[in-house]
Parts: structure tokens; C-alpha cells; sequence
């Protein structure tokens, strides 16, 4: 069975939805009358095309987003990979389920469902430098918890993380997908010190070295290199895909799930934004992989989906625009003149 | 009288009151121990305790933001400066007051309160190449009128303005205050060609030439080269100040209004945020003088104040992350270890 799940995941990314076309342009057809100089709300109106097109309908909506973050503990701790100790992962989780968390927040500040997925924490993945992170079994597992866990009628999606060490695993999965050594993609994280990046960073040289064979292939990268917090959200964005719901990415443990994506297809991630650019150094280099442009960029990097959570505000703007907006003739509004 | 009350605005701008470092220094103390590593939520936390200091209390709120749109008309239209014509800001005040605006949207999507003040539109002021853009009166009233406008309840204040032809306007102000031509300073505003702007800088050129003996004093600055909106600005800039009101600024022209407030008092921007960086070229040299990172970078170039509108929503998540977190002893999280 578990064979015939990662064939499904693989089939359902390489047959992806197209944009509709037909949405998009009726949204770049209301655009263009609004009572604004042609293109002066700047990114904006972009963002409102390209909703429109995702949804597949016109006018977009702002109606029902959702924040789903998935947690997962880490081998690769083991190695001394963190500045916080694995435990805070599930002590996290209870943050979230009592509301008390940054994202919790953020959610509620935006009008966003909110739901954490806690993946088999008191098992963590195995650590990477002995072995394959995953069993196939325990990969598709976290694939469909992912995929399940996006609603039907979201018309917008956030995922975030939390898992302690996945800047290590987001890293070392980033290496493996787009090239690069340990020293290029580590970072310090929750707050390691430079003696802890260069300890992180040959860490995961050695994991890539002990799967060099493997790293051709993208989903046996997750498997081997990733964790079940990435593979969950590997699931969840292919799953808005094909529901039709646009994604907001967040910051670089998102990045390393998208990244997963792109290389096993490279219009993967056409239905997802950047949210936002990560203090964490390795965030920028991903987002020039994986060809976004991140809507805010404030030196945050906490996880969580917080920055993604936090650029729902401008989706939100955009919406409201495109839609609330009068037209130069509805307005009795002069348009350009000729000089 | 009017002499009087320009002296009354210089006294306002060279007494202004400090941020209250009690109430700065309780939101940094609660920022120190949520539950997030220490400065994970980046300009957030920064946000937070500027927000606590200036507001003068603990915890700092978004309860009550105002949005307020000043509009004014521009003699020096006649010169052909502007892609747009002049009777497009009455047009668009009609548009304000009937909600249709891009403005109105971004008000209403992030909680804020909004009103839009005409400011003599059917007397527009004097062509600054022919002579003052204002008596000393007209000016007075402008600033006393921005003054009067913001709600004294108010717990964060946009401003915004709608006028024809004032880019060109705010390019001259920029170079008055702050040195260079016309050239440095001019842009395409609502959408002029190359020529339009050479010939934009040339009419700044001939207005900082003509007023050349009072460009070092930032108040006849104003009054000889500015817009009745701009002075409305900088009232209600400085109101805001005496008010314990944060301010968020938005593009360019607000920009010039800063400006002035800038190089009478270089301490008297501190209780203001920039809320976007404008795609209008000028206003990144204009942003380096103000000494202010922007908090959004999105091309717009509408004015109006929507790109300060629009980060409402990040300084709403920055206080809703402050106020509503955990921290780690109540969620009985560990802290950071020392590794």
C-alpha cells in the first residue's frame, strides 16, 4: 500500500490544474475601469488577478481563510542541531491548542480558522545521518495528513510548522533539492551561535553524503532527508492545488516543502505567494529558487506561518480593493488625459 | 492673527513632547518572555514597544485608528504637470465621500475610522512659479484645519491626501528642504511620459529659483512652494504628536509633509512609522532623509494614504501578537537552552 500512496502523490503532482483563465482576465478586466491611476496599487492588484484566477471565480473572495500548522520532532536533534530542547515541540503544540501563540493571534487578527496537527511526536524521524528520516510508510502518512487537512470551502491557505531542529531538516532538504553545501543553507535558527551553525551545517553534509544517491528524486528526498511536518505541508499545498485554493507561503521550513514541489514540477507552486522573506539567511537564497517575490519582508523568523499569517493582511487589502472599489464611470470620475 | 498662528505652529513643533519610556520599557519586558525566541517576530516586537511609548500606555491598543484624507488644488496645474485634470479632485472627493475609493476599502478592511477634508478646491492655490503657493493665512488655515481633524480618542492616525498636480508639489518641497533639482526629485506621478517629467522638473527648478531667499526656513517652505493638503498634513502630524496619537505615513506627498515637520525639529518624525515605500521614485531619497525604513514595499503609487492604510494590518498583528501571546511560564514552555 504504501508504494501505491507515493505513486498517488506523485500522479497528483504531475497532473496539476491550470489557472483559469477566464477568472483571472474578467479580474484584469475590472482592474483596469477602477478609479485609480492604471496599475498605482502596485502589487495589489496583482495579487487580485491572480486570486480570481486561482479560485477560479470572479469577484475573488476573502471569505474563509485558513491557518493549519503541523508539528513533527526530529532525530537529527540528537546531534545538537538546536538551541532549544526537543520537548518545546510538544509543549508548542499545547501553546497552540490554548490559543497563546504568536499564530494563534495573527489567525484571529485576520479572520482565520486556525488548527495545529500534531504528527506522531513521541516518534521522532529518524536521524538523517544514520539512516532514511522516514520509512515510505511513516512519508506517505504524513503526505495524506496534509492533503486531509485542508477544508473544501477554504478560499485561502496558510500552512506554518513548528517542530524543533527543522531548520536543520529544511536545510538539508533545500541542499539536496537545489545544490549547495551545509555552510550555504544552515543557519542559526531559533538562535544557535556561529560554532553551532558550522556544527549544524556538517551535519547535514553528512546526511547529504550518506543519501547522495537519492537526491535526484525529489519525493525520496523528502523521505530520506525531510520530516513529517514538511511532508504534511507537501500534502496540503498540493491539495489547495486541485480544491482550488490559493496558499500563502511562509518562511524557510515552508520554503523546504514548496522546494519539494517545485523540482518534481516546476508550475507546482503557480497557486502560491511568498508571504514573507525569513531572517533565517538560507530564506532568500530559497525564494530565488523557487522564483517568489515575498510580499513583507520584517526580519521575522519564527515559523509557525506567522509571516504568512501576517501578509493575509495585504490579501485581505486586495480583495477589498478589487472588489469595493468604484469605477471612473460608476464615480463620474475624469480618466487620463492625453498629455 | 495669522502671523500668530504660524508662531503658535512653530512653538507646537519646537516643544514636542518625548515618548514615554515607562510604557516603552513595560511592552519591552512582556515582549522578552513570550513565547517565541527572543526578537523572532522581528519588526514586530519593534512596533509593539514604539507603539506602548508613544501611546504613553501599557499594553498598547488598536481600538480606535483614524483615517484622514486632506485634498487640495494646485495653481501650478496650469503648467501642465500632470497626467490628470484638476477637476478630477473634486471628482474624487465625491468618490471618497461615497465610499468608492481604494481608500475607503482599506479603511474599512482594517477597523479605521474614515473622513476625507476638501480644503478650497474652487480656489486653488497661487502657481508657486509666479509667486507664494500661499499667503501666510491660507496656510495658517490649512495647518489649523489638519490640527482640528484628528479625533482626540484616536489610537493611531493615517493621513492621506487626493490632489492634482501635487507630486510636483512635494518634488519641490523635497528639494527645498533637503537639497537637489527638480530632477532629483521628479516622477511620473499619475502617469506622465519622460517628457512630462523633464518638463515637471523644469517648472521645480523655476519655483525653488524664484523662491531661493526662504528655502533654509522649512515653514515658508510651505507656505511659498506647498499645497493646502500638505499643511493640513503636517497640522495633523503634529497634533497627532501632542496627542500621544501614532502616525503612520504613507507615500511621497505625505512624505514632503514629513519633510517639513523633519528639518524644523529632527526628532519631531519619531512618533511616525513609514507605512509603504512608494514606486514613485522620489520618495526612496525622500524615505533616506526621513531616516525611516518602510514597513511595506508593494509599487503602489496611489496616495490617498493607502499604502499606510494597508500596513494598519501589520501594526494590528504587532499589537495582537504583543497583547494576546503566552508567555513561557504561563504555558509552561521551556526556555532557550545554552547550547
Amino acid at each position: 500500500m504504501p508504494s501505491n500512496v507515493l505513486d498517488k502523490f506523485r500522479s497528483l503532482i504531475s497532473e496539476l490544474p491550470l489557472i483559469d483563465k477566464s477568472s483571472a482576465s474578467a479580474a484584469a478586466t475590472r482592474d483596469a475601469v477602477l478609479t485609480k491611476p492604471a496599475g498605482a496599487l502596485g502589487r495589489l492588484e496583482d495579487l487580485a488577478v491572480w486570486m480570481s484566477g486561482w479560485q477560479g471565480k470572479h469577484p475573488p473572495t476573502y471569505a474563509s481563510p485558513q491557518v493549519v500548522v503541523f508539528a513533527g520532532n526530529h532525530g537529527v536533534c540528537d546531534q545538537g542541531i538546536s538551541a532549544f530542547p526537543r520537548d518545546v515541540t510538544v509543549q508548542m503544540v499545547a501553546n497552540f491548542q490554548n490559543g497563546g501563540a504568536a499564530i494563534n493571534q495573527l489567525a484571529d487578527a485576520f479572520g482565520a480558522s486556525f488548527s495545529v496537527l500534531p504528527l506522531s511526536l513521541e516518534s521522532p524521524t529518524l536521524d538523517f545521518t544514520k539512516g532514511p528520516a522516514m520509512s515510505e510508510e511513516e512519508c506517505c502518512e504524513a503526505l495524506q495528513s496534509g492533503w486531509n487537512s485542508v477544508r473544501q470551502n477554504t478560499d485561502l491557505l496558510v500552512v506554518g510548522e513548528m517542530g524543533i531542529g527543522n531548520t536543520t531538516i529544511a536545510a538539508a532538504v533545500s541542499a539536496a533539492v537545489f545544490g549547495g553545501s551545509g555552510a550555504d543553507w544552515a543557519g542559526p535558527g531559533t538562535g544557535l551561535s556561529m560554532e553551532g551553525i558550522q556544527k549544524k551545517a556538517a551535519v547535514i553534509d553528512a546526511g547529504l553524503s550518506l543519501h547522495a544517491d537519492i537526491l535526484g528524486d525529489p519525493i525520496l528526498v523528502l523521505q530520506h532527508l525531510g520530516g513529517r511536518e514538511i511532508a504534511a505541508m507537501v500534502g496540503a499545498i498540493l491539495a489547495a492545488r486541485h480544491n482550488k485554493t490559493p496558499v500563502i507561503l511562509d518562511g524557510f521550513v515552508v520554503g523546504a516543502a514548496a522546494a519539494i514541489l517545485k523540482k518534481a514540477n516546476s508550475s507546482a507552486l503557480d497557486h502560491c505567494v511568498a508571504g514573507h522573506m525569513s531572517a533565517e539567511p538560507g530564506h532568500e537564497l530559497l525564494l530565488r529558487h523557487l522564483e517568489k517575490e515575498p510580499l513583507l519582508t520584517l526580519r521575522m523568523r519564527l515559523g509557525e506561518g506567522s509571516g504568512a499569517a501576517l501578509a493575509l493582511g495585504i490579501i485581505k487589502g486586495a480583495i477589498a480593493t478589487h472588489n469595493g472599489m468604484a469605477s471612473f464611470s460608476d464615480a463620474g470620475v475624469s480618466a487620463e488625459s492625453s498629455s
